[in-house]
Parts: C-alpha cells; sequence; structure tokens
C-alpha cells in the first residue's frame, strides 16, 4: 500500500508537501484529510509575516533572512503570497528564480500561493499551506505578501510576528500604511535605510504608532512596544538585528502566554470557515438536487423574477 | 401601523436609506427583510466603479461628475468605500465636508462605507446600499474606492462600468494597476493631465492595455476596447467626454446583451454569499447547542487536544 501524502509529508518528502500545497492551492476538497492527518504534528514552526507595497525590497529582505537562519541552523519554510491578477506573473517568476539560490538546500523550502478563488480563500489556502510545512518540521515559516491590500492583512493575522517593510520617502505611501497596517504590525524595518530621509521615516513612524497609541487610549495600550529598525537588505545590513528583533517578539509571545492566545484566535476562525465550507458544499449539492441549477437561479434573480434572500432560505431549510 | 423602512425608502425617504445603509454598514441581520422587499424594485440605476490610487484625484473628479449628471438632470447617488483602518477617518471627514456641497440637492446622496467585518462584507455591503440607492430611484450610483486592492477591485466588479483613476508619472503605480486592475478596467481617466507627462501615461497604459491583450490570446480580446481620457477634475475639463465614454460604455453593455450577463454574475456572487451567511449562523448554533462553547473548542484545537476538521465534520452532522 502507497503512503499517504500526510505520512510522505511527516517523512519530510518534499515532492509530496509541494503536491499537497497544490491540492490546497487548487482549493481541492481532497486536501482535508491530508490537513486532518498532519494536524497533531503541528504547532511547532515559528510563523512571520513579512509585509509591505511593492518595490520596498521585500523579496530581498527574505531571502537574507533565510540565508541567516540557515546559518543558525535553522530550517525554513518560505510562503510568497500573490492575491494578485494572473497577468502579472510576477511571484511565480521571481520564485523560480529565488528557488536557485537554495535549490541545493534541503533546508529550505520555498512556494508561492496565487489563489484567486473565494474571498476567504486566500488566508486559509496560507494558513494550511504553513500547516504543511510546520508539519515538515520547518523551524522557521516566512510568509511574504505582495502588498498591504486588506487580504495581504488577514494573511498576517495567522503570522506569530508581522514585519512591515517600508523604504525612506514613504510619500503617498504612508497613507497606505496607515490603513489597517498598524494592527499587525509587530516590527517595522525601514528597508533601504541608505538612501536619504531614512530618519524621517523612522519618526514619521514612531508619531504614527504614538498617535495610534493615542488614538486606542491609554488602556488599550499593547504590552510589546512595536520595534522600528532599519537595515539594507542587498547589502545585508541590519539582518542580524532584524531577526533577533523577530525572535525577541517570538520570545515575548511564548512568556506572556500571548502565543497561545493567538493560536486559539486562529483555530476559531479556522473552524468556523471549514464548517462554513462543508454547509456550504452542503446546500450547493442540495440547490443542485432540486434541478434547478445555479446559473439559471442567477438569471431569475437577475430577471427580478425572484431574489437570492428567498432562494438562500430554502437551500438553508433543504 | 408605521410604514417599513423598505417602504419609506420607496417613498424617497432619505432618513429612512440613511438608516438603512446602517444597518447594512454594521451587518445587522435586521436588515435583510428590508432589502428583500426592495429587490424587486431594482435593477434600473447605471452603476459606475471610481477606482485608483490615493492622491488620483478621485473625490473632485466624482464631485464634477456628480455636478455634470445633476445638469443632465440625472439623480445621483454616491458611496464612498474605504474598507480601510477607523484610524484613519479619512473618507468620514471627506464625506461630511463634500455632503455640504450637495445638501440642499435632494436629488444627490453621498454616503461613505467602512465595513471592516470578515471578508466579502464589504462588496456586500457596498451591492447592498447600491440596491437601497437603486430602489429610491436614483438615476446613476457612484462607487469610489479609496484604493486599488483586492477589496477595492471585488467592489468594482459590481459595477456596470469602472473607470479607473491615474495620474502622469505613475512611477511605482505602475506595478499597483497592473496587479488585477486591467481586468475590472473599463476606461481609464487620466487626471491632472495639465501635469507633464500626461501623454506619456497614456502611452503607458496604451501599451500596457495592448500587452495585456496579447496576453489574453487573440480570441479571448474584449469585444469593447477599453478608452483613455485625459481630464482635470479640478478645473473642470473632459469631465463631459468621461461621462459620455461612462454612458456610451452602458449602452453597449445593453445592447450586446453584456448587462444582464454582469447581472447573473453578480447575482450569482450574491446568492452564494447570502447562502454563506446563512449556513454560518446555523453552524454557528449547531456549536453552541453541543454545549461547547466556540471558544473552549478553540482552545482545545490551539492545545492539539483536538482537530478543525473533526469539530466541523461533528456539527454539520448535528
Amino acid at each position: 500500500m502507497t503512503a499517504s501524502l500526510a505520512e510522505r509529508v511527516l517523512q519530510g518528502d518534499v515532492r509530496a508537501a509541494a503536491r499537497l500545497m497544490r491540492l490546497i492551492d487548487d482549493a481541492q476538497p481532497s486536501a482535508e484529510a491530508e490537513l486532518k492527518a498532519l494536524f497533531p504534528h503541528t504547532g511547532r514552526a515559528q510563523l512571520v509575516g513579512i509585509t509591505g507595497n511593492p518595490g520596498a525590497g521585500k523579496s530581498t529582505l527574505v531571502d537574507r533572512l533565510v540565508a541567516h537562519l540557515r546559518k543558525l541552523g535553522k530550517t525554513v519554510g518560505v510562503l510568497a503570497v500573490d492575491p494578485s491578477s494572473p497577468f502579472t506573473g510576477g511571484a511565480i517568476l521571481g520564485d523560480r528564480i529565488r528557488m536557485q539560490d537554495h535549490a541545493l538546500d534541503p533546508g529550505v523550502f520555498i512556494r508561492s500561493l496565487a489563489t484567486r478563488g473565494q474571498l476567504g480563500g486566500l488566508s486559509r489556502a496560507t494558513s494550511d499551506c504553513a500547516r504543511v510545512l510546520d508539519a515538515m518540521g520547518k523551524d522557521v515559516v516566512l510568509i511574504e505578501t505582495v502588498g498591504v491590500g486588506q487580504d495581504e492583512i488577514e494573511v498576517c493575522r495567522l503570522a506569530h510576528t508581522t514585519c512591515v517593510v517600508v523604504v525612506p520617502g514613504l510619500g503617498d505611501d504612508i497613507q497606505a500604511i496607515k490603513a489597517g497596517i498598524l494592527e499587525v504590525a509587530d516590527l517595522f524595518a525601514v528597508n533601504k535605510s541608505d538612501r536619504e530621509g531614512a530618519d524621517r521615516t523612522v519618526r514619521d513612524l514612531r508619531s504614527m504608532l504614538e498617535l495610534n497609541h493615542a488614538m486606542l487610549g491609554a488602556d488599550d495600550q499593547a504590552p510589546y512596544e512595536t520595534q522600528i529598525l532599519k537595515c539594507v537588505a542587498s547589502r545585508d545590513e541590519g539582518i542580524i538585528e532584524l531577526w533577533n528583533s523577530i525572535a525577541a517578539h517570538y520570545q515575548y509571545l511564548k512568556t506572556s502566554g500571548e502565543l497561545l492566545e493567538r493560536e486559539k484566535l486562529r483555530a476559531r476562525t479556522e473552524l468556523i470557515e471549514i464548517l462554513r465550507e462543508r454547509l456550504m458544499r452542503v446546500a450547493l449539492a442540495k440547490l443542485g438536487k432540486q434541478g434547478a441549477q445555479l446559473d439559471d437561479l442567477a438569471l431569475r434573480i437577475a430577471r427580478r423574477e425572484t431574489d437570492p434572500y428567498t432562494i438562500a432560505d430554502e437551500a438553508a431549510r433543504l
């Protein structure tokens, strides 16, 4: 009898892991049984989110972090998350190029994710793929996003530590960073800090964080102060300090008990999403059984012959 | 007996409409019955999405379009969609200021939306609010987004025509625009085109569109050519031409039958989302009935005493 994908993943089989991640990215229901089998073997990897606007140099930074982690003897998984259009292809291409750097290193596993299915599919798929890397025994999983949209913020919520990468001279970007990202940022890396305006950017970020704290009110202040670090990833400067800061945050999560709280929150979200998916599958099958195809229903709704609320009520009752 | 919110909305009651939109924005289940009652009275408004990066001058452009539409005798609804953090407050403030311009004009209704709930909540809420404006009898509903992230792209999918606003000298922005926005762009407005580089931007956009068409392959080429128009919204230049182009696209959708196709697609998405919401409520109720609180379950999962798949299976069977 052949070993299941899950069994092979647990034995460190790289091809089995890649295969399972493809099933996850394609939202294949067959991935679930494997994820269920892997679940008891997860919860050991440190999950680090790396986010920031395009052009911030995230890929280079991630590469340098990987190199540093390998020197520390840690095994690493990298998930490059790109929810954008298939037209770009950037992440995939970049992925291939970067793969070559670490192609001979069995301690590194890089994979890009481009799930474009239903909303919520991306963070779910990323979470599941991180689980696979976790079960494979990777010590650290770096989750890199292409931008700082709402989708990416959701993705970051599943990381233990989220590092937001910015560059000097934020300009209009400061708006984009203000929008929601402060909530998930555990630390900021001011990359390309050999450029003019790096200190100014550090000051701007500091003011923004202070304003944020003030707005949240004294009682709600985070007990952990958000760190701001300068680095020049292309020259390998500041990478060690950056990692030390990420490691310190993880240590804080563990000793404060916040790690379990974050895991609980993640479990809660995941449980609800899985259950919803289950019920959805049942409901869609039921709509099909009624003989009325989904497309026909959509046409009747578009023609105002019925409304989506009535149909949904009927399907939920079946 | 008092009239329902829906009845009052159909009579053009502005306060009832504002109240219902607040219920929608807050994701109150009580909004559903009203939306269901309004549904047969919708499908007449022309929905126009206005998107683009922060700083592109979307708000000014929208204001000028509103003024032009009022001159044409059309009633207008404006939805300013801001999925960003509550820290910014930008949209709300801007909304108030802009409201004053049209405060005395009963033919204009402006409202900002800031739903930050679960994924998908934003496009759902926007769609529902557009329905309210539609049912009120607004001829045109302008949906303005704050940026061009994945969320905003989802929002644009519900518009009949999507206008992407850019400014000369795109720089890094070209990356952001490449990512997914081409799919939803029916036309581009190069705003602030009195600035240097406007013609260059037009050419860049043209090349991008051609490249995109080439990548899609000859067979999949869109039958409607994406228009690129220059304007200077602050000086009211090019606004008439912009509107004419939007109107021409809408006319094309109607005569080609694509309008019904888009409505069908929207109905399909909406039906699935409504059904998903219903099932979610059922699922949470089922988890509660088991006597096991959701938090306890999350803790057991976080501790790896069980897994979310097993719990979801149990709950789905109940």
